[in-house]
């Protein structure tokens, strides 16, 4: 670790050994300009290494002199000791600003699940377990039919009772039991209700108890995420994620229900999503080093039209008034039944459902971050194309979907991308020059602009007083960057000869109006769910996030767009995909499978479409952040303070 | 009806209107010469009608004299009206012989199932019942998923509690909702066990209440016979047979077994059953002109083999000591997954198997012939290749397996086959002349012995002295139906150009020894497992005979060779098929499922080689009736009265 200082800010920072020093910068909260996303090309991020040693940053853009001074490109130096690093006057900001209040940066904490405590709660029931048996071998006089052999062994041996034995074991018996003299293990499924029945999947020759796998997935509509797990100890042996095939058939949920509504489309998308799935689990399985014969189990999580998709349900009447999906529920089925590649011992069990909106991947999030046994109010939000919000506690939960449109992964946005290289992710403003300072994922020149980025960017724009609180710009700013193009105006983030793609790189108006109907729609879901409820954002004890989305969403920005209400940072919790946490924990415990069927009961799902105040609510949100300000207090207090000081200069 | 009078013996009987004069004097017990099983073609059944009309028996064997005198062929001639038959000298026994008295003949009463008393006792719980719904139609206030929908409706109309939504059910609900306003037919499966959950494993548009079917099924070695089924008032609607098309692969259990060993032999012989079995349900639907979606069930029983082979279960291990079939009990499965040419909502549900040859067909026999809840002390036999014995009441059960080679079915005897056209099925001796007086199944020229007629045979030659009771025949008997050929002695049934085959029909001593060694492992099978069970043919209450064999067996001469013992006639039964019988109770009723979990565990199965005096019971059998013929003091009784007139004459 090092101390990095920067002047003349007199801000310090501490940073790894080889990280980025403009990441580092921007972490810091020291705007260097940089339009290249950090490729070197656009030569701007010239700083001083006044003392210690960085790696690289040398380039044609800096004469011999320039580097004997210690002129470097900060995007292409790393951190290598501690470092006096000065930012000079052309680039930087002017005086005045240095004295502004920094603009804070915050990302939430994340939560990991702390297996032991579950065991300790006696909330880890396996639902599958293997016994070893050694077997008496059959005599004339003891001839017993091989199954009824076991049974009996099972029941003297571990006292195991009711007992179904599946066909594909019966099938397999006769010869894995002469395989090794009679000693096998076999695979228990526990029964989910207590008193129902334990059945017997599969027989292995010898003893395999000490292996014993199960695999988790989230069918999103974009990603199919799939965990290996160990069972035993509940550890994530190997992960991997892929986009889902049924992309090529439509980028979100209703048009994948629009073609599944064609002749043999359902089939097709039910077909190319296994294909996804297997092929994310040959990846799994591999990297795992396992055979695939010791996973015993798999659980599935995915929103209400992923799941219909999966198990080849019709959702036609989704996408109509009044919206109906055809279950909640689903029974375990053979993953084989499914197309599924996996051993015929494997029942896939699928997540329920609560709504056409609000689906199994919110259910598992719900199961997963354990809301529903916590006394703790909670509201718990997943964003993508479409927000889902729970809120509640173990005595009640209600919950609600609204449609944020694509903007939060790149859809309707001029310049939006998914969060992939070449995406601006973060993004820093010179309030007095306007020049940007743009850091791309992969450190390469831009391409464009993901979502966490764009919420960064309007965030940025408006504290600097650039857009005012309509998302509009400032007509009066004289800067090439702000342009108006067949009559829209738009800010350029990069030129053309900086980009990847050889076009200017800009924001427009209507790029800001997405973003701002999509925080909205969210913003607005939230608070009129609370109000059905009779609560306001002050009773939260804590905010969940979970999606991809959530991971590096800058919650300060986020407030200060009013995506999130302004409130106590250390009450929001970050969980990653809670789709795939709660599939996992599915697999290690059947409480969860049991509680489950409750959690769907006691979950209270409004249609805000339905909900009178939604519209108001929603059409309040159409402003950063906010009509009315007193929500968001700090957020006002920051932009009054600043625009104070821009106008004294 | 008509009265027919045979002289000169005297003898009357009540015939039919149509009936085939020759059967008719079989049954009187009226000696007709006859070769050529009656196809006219011997011309030795010249019998005179003196009164009354028969039609037909005209041919070019007959003088226009004779025609005028009233002779005829009695195997062409069909009783018109009340009959004089007069049997002339040259063609009839001679008058000592009148004078004999007469062989018994004596089928078994058959028993016919009687629902109506089945209901009374409660044994009718339909495992599949349907239930008719009005649903409420979604609006955008109640948009309820479809499955919850119609399980909220179950539960407030019908108190339908634990319900499971099976998957095919979810796929086809949203449709089938909007087919006809929201109202629907669901078919619910009942739980075997109380507590238990009901599946609802089908939904159809409209009200379909009053149609419910069920198909049943045995799978014979040979034979597969199926029933369509009206699960609402237990009738048989259709019926169909066919032979099992793993015939082609092997004629018994064991060249199966064989032949599955073989490298994709065991899907070989899988496929080729269910190709058998779905023409048979294709008949029976057809026949009964049901929409095959209304079938909500089947059941099947077979051997051990039979039913390993279905469910694609390694029968390896069964044909080799100590001879271990893979299990007792078989979960329910999907037809479909099978196969079977049924819908998805059919669970096919396959009786259990005791041991490698007490089979899931005698299972089903003991269900369906309800000796499990008798109280009477019943033996059970079904005669096949191999036989099986039950004896037992609704306290305790045993059962054993003898195989009693093929000789019943044709096999092992040199002009022995199936009862099919052709062979000869009935037979009388003329114990003067030895003319044999034959009759074939269909009326035409014979082939060869179906196993019913063997049994007669033997006992005919026997009671007529003409074999002894080692199966030897009488050196010197000067007659040239009895001669030797390559060492070995004959009885010619038929003349080569009486036949179909042109060769002689004969009855050669090896023949007589392979049913000697049949009868003989039957007879010891039942007294050995008596003697296990401490008890002797008198405590028996009861005989059920159960198998295609068992509708033609003369009871009077099975005893009289000693297959069966001798005992009150009136105590023995014959219920046809017993397999079908229990497949059908099983449609019909879950509590025969439910039973029959407990009858299995019940019955206690005896190896008989591994039981010390099987081998000395067996070798005292092999004798006609019997080594010690004081347990056949009826039998010795006729035999000795026989005799004395033979020797007087």
């Amino acid at each position: 670790m090092h101390k990095v200082m920067f002047y003349p800010h007199n801000k310090s920072i501490t940073a790894e050994d080889g990280d980025n020093l403009l990441r580092v910068a921007m972490e810091a909260g020291v705007h260097v300009n940089a339009s290249c996303g950090g490729e070197g090309v656009c030569g701007k991020c010239r700083v001083i290494i006044e003392e210690g040693r960085v790696e690289g940053g040398i380039t044609e853009k800096l004469s011999s002199e320039d580097i004997n001074k210690g002129y470097r490109q900060a995007c292409l130096s790393t951190v290598k000791s501690n470092l006096s690093v000065r930012i000079p006057v052309e680039s930087a900001i002017d005086a005045s600003v240095l004295n502004m209040p920094p603009s804070p940066r915050r990302t939430a904490r994340i939560r990991e699940m702390n297996l032991d405590e579950l065991k300790e709660k006696g909330l880890f029931v396996p639902p599958v377990e293997k016994r070893y048996l050694e077997l008496p071998e059959p005599t004339a006089q003891d001839n017993l039919p091989d199954v009824s052999r076991m049974v009996s062994y099972l029941k003297a041996k571990y006292d195991e009772h009711r007992l179904v034995v599946e066909l594909p074991v019966i099938r397999k018996i006769p010869d894995i039991l002469r395989k090794d003299g009679f000693k096998v293990t076999v695979t228990l499924a526990r029964p989910v209700h207590e008193g129902s029945k334990t059945h017997i999947i599969n027989i292995q020759p010898g003893d395999t108890t000490d292996r014993n796998y199960a695999v988790a997935m989230d069918i999103g509509t974009t990603t199919v995420y799939g965990q290996l797990i160990d069972i035993i100890n509940g550890k994530v042996l190997a992960q991997h994620a892929d986009f889902n095939g049924q992309i090529s058939y439509g980028e979100d949920v209703i048009s994948r229900i629009v073609y599944a509504e064609k002749p043999g489309g359902l089939d097709k998308l039910h077909d190319v999503v296994i294909k996804t799935m297997n092929a994310v689990i040959k990846k799994i399985v591999a990297q795992a080093g396992i055979d695939p014969d010791e996973i015993s189990a798999i659980t599935i999580a995915g929103n209400t039209t992923m799941t219909q998709l999966l198990l080849k349900v019709n959702p036609r009447y989704m996408r109509r008034s009044p919206y109906v999906p055809a279950s909640t529920l689903y029974p375990p089925v053979k993953a084989v039944s499914l197309g599924i590649a996996l051993g015929d011992q494997v029942a896939a069990l699928v997540y329920p459902q609560i709504s056409s909106y609000v689906g199994g991947d919110i259910v598992a999030g719900v199961m997963g971050s354990g809301i529903y046994r916590s006394e703790e109010l909670t509201l718990y939000m997943d964003i993508g194309t479409n927000a889902e919000i729970v809120i509640g506690n173990k005595d009640w939960l209600a919950c609600a979907a609204c449609s944020a449109g694509p903007a939060f992964e790149g859809g309707g946005v001029k310049f939006g991308m998914r969060a992939t290289k070449g995406a601006i992710e973060d993004f820093s403003i010179d309030p007095v020059t306007y020049e940007p300072m743009n850091i791309t994922i992969g450190n390469v020149r831009p391409k464009g602009i993901c979502g966490s980025g764009l919420i960064i960017m309007v965030a940025s724009l408006f504290e600097a007083g650039i857009i005012n609180n309509l998302g509009k710009f400032d007509r009066d700013l004289n800067t090439p960057r702000i342009r108006e193009t067949d009559g829209i105006f738009e800010y350029v983030l990069a030129w053309a000869n900086e980009t990847q793609i050889d076009r200017d790189v800009v924001l427009s108006e209507p790029d800001i109006d997405n973003l701002i109907r999509a925080k909205g729609a969210i913003y607005s879901g939230c608070m009129t769910l609370l109000e059905e409820v009779g609560l306001t954002v002050h009773d939260l004890q804590r905010v969940i996030l979970a999606g991809g989305f959530g991971s590096y969403v800058d919650l300060e920005k986020a407030i200060t767009i009013g995506l999130l209400p302004e409130m106590d940072l250390d009450k929001i919790i970050f969980i990653g995909n809670g789709s795939l946490l709660g599939a996992k924990m599915s697999c290690l415990t059947n409480r969860i499978r049991l509680d489950v069927v409750e959690v769907t009961k006691k979950m209270t799902n409004f249609e805000l479409s339905e909900t009178a105040s939604y519209m108001e609510n929603y059409i309040a949100a159409l402003f950063l952040p906010h009509t009315d300000m007193n929500n968001f207090p700090k957020v006002k207090e920051r932009f009054e303070e600043r625009k104070k000081i821009k106008n004294i200069k």
